[in-house]
């Protein structure tokens, strides 16, 4: 361990040694360091002694070395749209923005790949994929960064399709603890070339080392797409009819959930005047002919459990209308309640317990007076309450952490996970323990403390370490 | 370290230790031992010291502390089927035989996915799915176990539309080096909790950890199956039409290459008379509608490349006969030269460069008079030069390991990797470092020796260490 004083002195050896390296990029403005304390979610913040705005790979290799000789924590930083407190400073150091790294590297049409840097956001690659026929499916609703959504291994409305990060990474370049670069893989769809380092960093949430460039996978923009919509008697209908669809292998881009609560808060968001009731909104990506099959069959399962209202359309007006509801869900519940914030919870279990685990979660709800709306990728067996709190009552966030942990509690027995998307950061870190269990979570520690020793990569997320 | 008498002494004491915890199901029968011993590669066969046939998680527990005790070496044994050399015990040891671990343990039908021991066979599990319409896809031709295709990450020819088996597996029980038994995930589909130790142990070749039970994510069975065949009149045209018909996104369940040397020796095997070119076989899966509307898609897209012959069927006689020569390519090689084997190259690199990989290394081939057909999976970029060698001629071994290692080298350079599917084993440990550089290869060195201090896990085996 090293002292309080010494720790000190080392702040500012390393705060004299990074400001000649970067100059002007590196600051400790209160008002900078505040919005690199605290993501979008309801935990507290924890301000970064100073942020450094980098602005390649060497420089962060540059801060690492550093850092690592004056064992100083770093965070690394994206868009600041994580929901778990991934980049809050809980033990002081330095923030390392990687938003000016934002060149998209390269675009290999032929092989359905590019290489972005860590800071390019997910819209920006879009927009720019767009006139080549291409685009980037993974969607989390965020505007995150690339760099953010591998660190998390985000997902999101698309999931059941094209799969998560985690799926669509095929390269890495890592600035280590220590300052040295690794590249994690070749170019290559696949390999079984050693250990899968590329995977072991996806999700790793910035413990590991920084992400500074990734090679992704493209798609070709689908010949068509539509959407349709349906709305049911109950929730577990709406639940069974996704189970058939799933298992009869439509290839549905996406199939999304929101409970009649949701559905509410919309019409009144948007003065719209959908059914109030358990909905589902599917997408299907293919040929004209292929996916009006694909409707059609979704029709008649949907029918087989009571479904009504289905409509279903390929008009690019009625497609944007549908899914500006679906992410208006967010605004929409916190119009409910002015001046609050959102909890999201975010358990994942297998689709065979999906509505068990709802109806559940939504008896616990009906107690309470805090508006709750569900909304899931239910494809997935992934979904969000998003608990619409005063975060300064503190009555209300015990009301919610008591329901999110029994919510927890419930999906873990049912062999399912304490997060689907959103990671663990330092909101979950009891909640993995009792997910893996103490071995499997001293595993994950001993990977950490190999390739970081002394604990500088964004220490107290994961573990409490 | 430790000494060679002190070794032997330990292994005395060993070999007593796990006679008394499983009597006759250990042995040191030479001939049992020699089938141990050697994959079904021309990598030199090194013999276990003894084999442990073992019926429990438990037993493997068991036995790996009493060989961390020792420091002795544990090779995990599925079916053999290997071709890196990774079975073979180039430090001794005790071979862990997990053949009897052959229990399908839970088929979870509305969740598409089942949870079986790693000694079940694919073909085992797969006759098993067939009655309730499911079944498990990845086939790397050979009837291997699960257990060992999750430890070699493991694909072949329907990668292009589900993926490998890092893409299939939900979780992994795992016992450690020294006995310590994690489970590595729940069953939900997804997950962002920790670190994605399932990806870690998938590829991980038996060096981090004995796998004992898996579990995997299920497909139904597809309403139709179709396959289509045609010729090109040179290899460029024939990966020009792959790329064009993996761009548009048409979801094939296979695309298969052979070039005329194949398809010759295919002719002269079975007495069939295949166009002797560069050819394509096909594979659709989906609704009837769909893989009609599929097949007409490639059938305009080879044309557009002069492909020829082009000939499409769902009726499964003609099906079987399709796939049973795709099935007989290594046979047909092998009755080229009646008493060789076959030395199988395994690079896999971007599909914008895989024609002029195959041609350059056709041209290189051409030099020689070692048989050497061509097949690949080429909708991932992976080929196999199938070197039909005299194992005792090494002049010939020699020519063929300069063939194969300029090959590597020229996928590497291409952005590839020297394996796309066999792994390391010890025949590529040279070409592991070769493809990611040193600092890499210590990071993944680092978390084995978290994991395994002593080294005893399949030692020699990625890593020479």
């Amino acid at each position: 361990m090293v002292s309080t004083d010494m720790l000190n002195n080392n702040l500012k050896i390393v705060f004299e040694e990074i400001k000649q390296l970067i100059g002007g990029r590196f600051t400790t403005s209160i008002g900078i360091r505040e919005t690199h304390g605290r993501d979008e979610s309801y935990h507290e913040a924890f301000l970064p002694d100073a942020v450094a705005f980098v602005n390649s790979t060497e420089e962060v290799s540059s801060i690492l070395k550093i850092c690592y000789q004056y064992s100083i924590p770093v965070i690394p930083f994206g868009a600041g749209t994580s929901l778990e407190g991934h980049i809050a400073a809980v033990r002081g150091g330095i923030s390392i923005d990687l938003s000016n790294l934002n060149n998209i590297i390269q675009v290999n049409f032929e092989d359905l790949d590019c290489r972005v840097m860590a800071g390019v956001t997910r819209n920006q690659l879009n927009n720019y994929l767009r006139d080549q026929g291409l685009f980037f499916p993974i969607d989390p609703g965020a505007n995150a960064t690339l760099g953010g959504m591998v660190a998390t291994r985000a997902s999101g409305t698309t999931a059941v399709k094209y799969g998560t990060m985690k799926d669509n990474v095929l390269s890495l370049k890592v600035v280590l603890a220590d300052g040295r670069v690794i590249e994690t893989s070749k170019r290559a769809r696949k390999s079984s070339a050693g250990y899968d380092l590329t995977r072991l960093f996806v999700g790793s949430e910035g413990t590991l080392g920084v992400i500074t460039e990734i090679t992704i996978k493209l798609f070709g923009i689908p010949e068509t797409k539509s959407v349709a919509s349906c709305v049911f008697p109950n929730i577990e209908n709406a639940i069974n009819s996704v189970i058939e669809v799933i298992q009869l292998g439509v290839p549905i881009a996406r199939i999304e959930f929101a409970d009649e609560v949701q559905i509410e808060a919309i019409n009144k968001f948007e003065g719209s005047s959908y059914d109030v009731l358990p909905t589902l909104w599917i997408e299907f990506h293919g040929s004209e002919n292929s996916v009006k099959e694909q409707s059609e069959i979704v029709h008649k399962i949907t029918e087989a459990y009571k479904g009504s209202s289905f409509k279903w359309t390929s008009k690019l007006e009625e497609y944007n209308k549908l899914w500006k509801a679906r992410h208006n869900a967010a605004y929409a519940a916190v119009a409910l309640r002015p001046g609050c914030g959102i909890w999201a919870t975010d358990v994942c279990v297998p689709i065979s317990k999906l509505a068990d685990c709802i109806l559940e979660t939504k008896k616990q709800i009906q107690n309470s007076t805090i508006p709750a709306p569900i909304v899931g990728h239910v494809g997935d067996g992934n979904f969000h309450v998003c608990f619409v709190v005063d975060p300064k009552n503190s009555a209300e966030i015990s009301e919610v952490k008591k329901i999110n942990e029994d919510l927890v509690f419930r999906a873990i027995e049912m062999d399912g996970t304490c997060t689907g998307e959103h990671g663990i950061g330092y909101g979950k870190v009891e909640y993995l323990l009792k997910e893996h269990g103490d071995i499997t979570v001293d595993v994950m520690k001993s990977i950490k403390f190999s390739l970081d020793p002394k604990n500088i990569m964004n220490p107290g997320k994961i573990f409490r370490n």
